[in-house]
């Protein structure tokens, strides 16, 4: 049985949404800009696919710009709307333990001249929203923060970012990174209050190489890229039609949210209790995690050597961010924990399709390879 | 019969491409950047399809970046090798008929401050190889120049952009953009000398959303986004593996270039035979372009006008670039063109599987056009 619990680096392409790309790629293969009925074709199958992206977060499908991924669109929000904002201040708050592509996004404005604020989660990997309030003021042009942090699963309070903006007068556009709660928690930007949001095809069982940038109708950032009249000349280039209507055909699927959650839930306690009863084995993630994701220590074992111990018996799990390669984490680092917990990390991610058997597999794959490698290598 | 002339603007994706494609989303789900057998097994073929596209040039694969496609990579050529060279010169040479991924970017190199000079074609739509030596000087970091016009079909004398930037002491990179030339003309990157070259999958019957910049070993620019380890940091993200696997199996089918451009010469002079038959139609491609492309007028009858009655019978051409839609020529305004040239420009442009039977047919409909036509609009 191949258990695959790496659902946070990337998910398998669901049936439908691979037969929509199939569809698109067989017999739709006009330029989405050609004047013509073949573009016109392209065009309208773009359209449709807009509204559907848009419907999922509760926008309008102008607001919806298609990008290459979440990296993408991350820098495009955050880049964007500083180098937009550069007159209005020159704060921005983030935190520090954001994707990768929001805190290298952030490091490069640094060298631009910015000056960034990274908030720190507190040792249970948690960020309040009073850290929010302290580190905004009039100066801030532009809030980042993640809904769901990748390796930890923690809940971030978005919901009272843009509350927090007006409270402070400040010039601030509030991105939303929501890559990892996207299709996992209901998300609609009115509710979320923000101005930009990013999300990702291939972490709901769409292809990757697709995303989208959520732009609140009105606000204005600078292009990464020129070119073309393609997405409001926001993201020229010809449109990836069959990746975008994959990314269609995921969200269309997206069914019943609070359902899932509610059963996801029970399957992370069920995992975590079997995992936490395991000598050494200690939980990262904060108790009010987004239930896909669970962060422990086995401690005593490295990473790697866990990851290999279990790959040998076709069971797939992370020691972090894919994007960090190996690195690391600096998500835990941020949580001063200790060395030997960091080097000893592990992140299971769930998908809907995640079940008991696959956690009982892992719980006891998990006992296994702490008996067995800690006196090896311990 | 559909007869589907517009092969500039994008292609049909090939079977042998569409189910490399579909091999990958079936079952190599995992994440390049994941570090377990998933993970490898997306490596491995990610690895196998750089090779086959750095073979398709000439390169090695370390030089190998993939992107979202031509437009992107332009810009991370252009932008990228501009702002990493700001210090050494100021002045970038390039055409006024460059793609508008090149010519935008360069426009926004002006706001930043560069000094941009654009060579105008001459009358023929034709550029020298003495413009660009009078144009590079001393204080050049850059030269970016198409292979290809994507509207004339013109060749450049790129072959000799090396020779002069070495004569003129230039601290000069040299960008090509290819991407109508890839596949249609043997390309090598070190008989060619440029530094960066662009290349786009869904002009050769792969995959749109999929490009690929040459970065010659030793060259550094800077970024676009920021974020992850992929594309040796040059271009971070998750990796688009089924359009990149995609786009190799459409490069591999790039066989015998010179035999289908011997093939693509002889439907050219048929086609541009009859159609300079037909009373009001003149050539605007220059006598020595790439066969794939052919621009005329059909004088007195409105670009989109005749764009229209063609479609009407299942035959697709277009006015010039998609990417413009619609918008007026900036290629053949630069060629100094009438306006009643320009407004009546249509823009045919074969695939290796273009037939004479097709080209028949566009024929005898744009000769009734022009009988039916000029009279009600003219």
């Amino acid at each position: 049985m191949e258990v695959y619990l790496d659902n946070s680096a990337t998910t398998r392409v669901s049936p439908r949404a691979a037969e929509a790309m199939m569809k698109i790629i067989g017999s739709v293969y006009g330029n989405p800009s050609s004047l013509h009925a073949k573009g016109l074709e392209a065009e309208r199958s773009l359209r449709a696919a807009r509204r559907t992206v848009a419907d999922s977060i509760g926008s309008d499908e102008s607001e919806i710009i298609f990008t290459s991924g979440g990296t993408e669109a991350n820098n495009l929000a955050v880049l964007g709307a500083a180098r937009a904002r550069r007159k209005r201040g020159n704060k921005i708050v983030t935190t520090a333990f954001e994707h990768s592509s929001v805190f290298e996004a952030c490091k490069e404005l640094e060298s631009e001249g910015f000056e960034v604020v990274y908030i720190e989660p507190d040792e249970n990997g948690s960020i309040s929203s009073d850290a929010f309030s302290q580190a905004i003021d009039g100066n801030t042009i532009l809030v980042s923060a993640m809904y769901v942090n990748n390796e930890l699963g923690t809940i971030l309070p978005v919901e009272r970012i843009q509350r927090i903006i007006k409270k402070k007068n400040a010039p601030a556009l509030f991105h939303c990174d929501a890559v990892q709660g996207y299709g996992k928690l209901p998300i609609k930007v009115k509710k979320l209050g923000c101005d930009l949001l990013t999300v990702s095809a291939h972490k709901i069982h769409g292809p990757k190489g697709c995303g989208a940038l959520f732009i609140k109708k009105g606000v204005h950032i600078k292009p990464l890229v020129y070119g073309g009249e393609q997405e409001r000349k926001i993201r020229p280039g010809t449109e990836a039609l069959p990746l975008i209507c994959g990314f269609a055909a995921a969200c269309e699927e997206l069914e019943d949210i609070p359902g899932r959650l509610g059963a996801i839930t029970q399957l992370r306690d069920y995992t975590l209790s079997k995992l936490e009863a395991i000598g050494g084995v200690v939980r990262n993630s904060p108790q009010d995690a987004l239930p896909y994701i669970i962060n422990v220590s086995a401690v005593g074992v490295r990473s790697e050597t866990m990851l290999h111990f279990l790959e040998n018996k076709e069971i797939y799990v992370s020691s972090g961010s894919a994007c960090s390669k190996g690195k690391k984490s600096h998500v835990l680092s941020a949580m001063k924990l200790e060395d030997k917990r960091i080097d000893s990390a592990l992140r299971i991610s769930f998908s809907c399709d995640s079940t008991k058997e696959e956690a009982d597999a892992l719980a006891a794959a998990v006992k296994e390879g702490m008996e067995t490698l800690v006196k090896a290598y311990g």
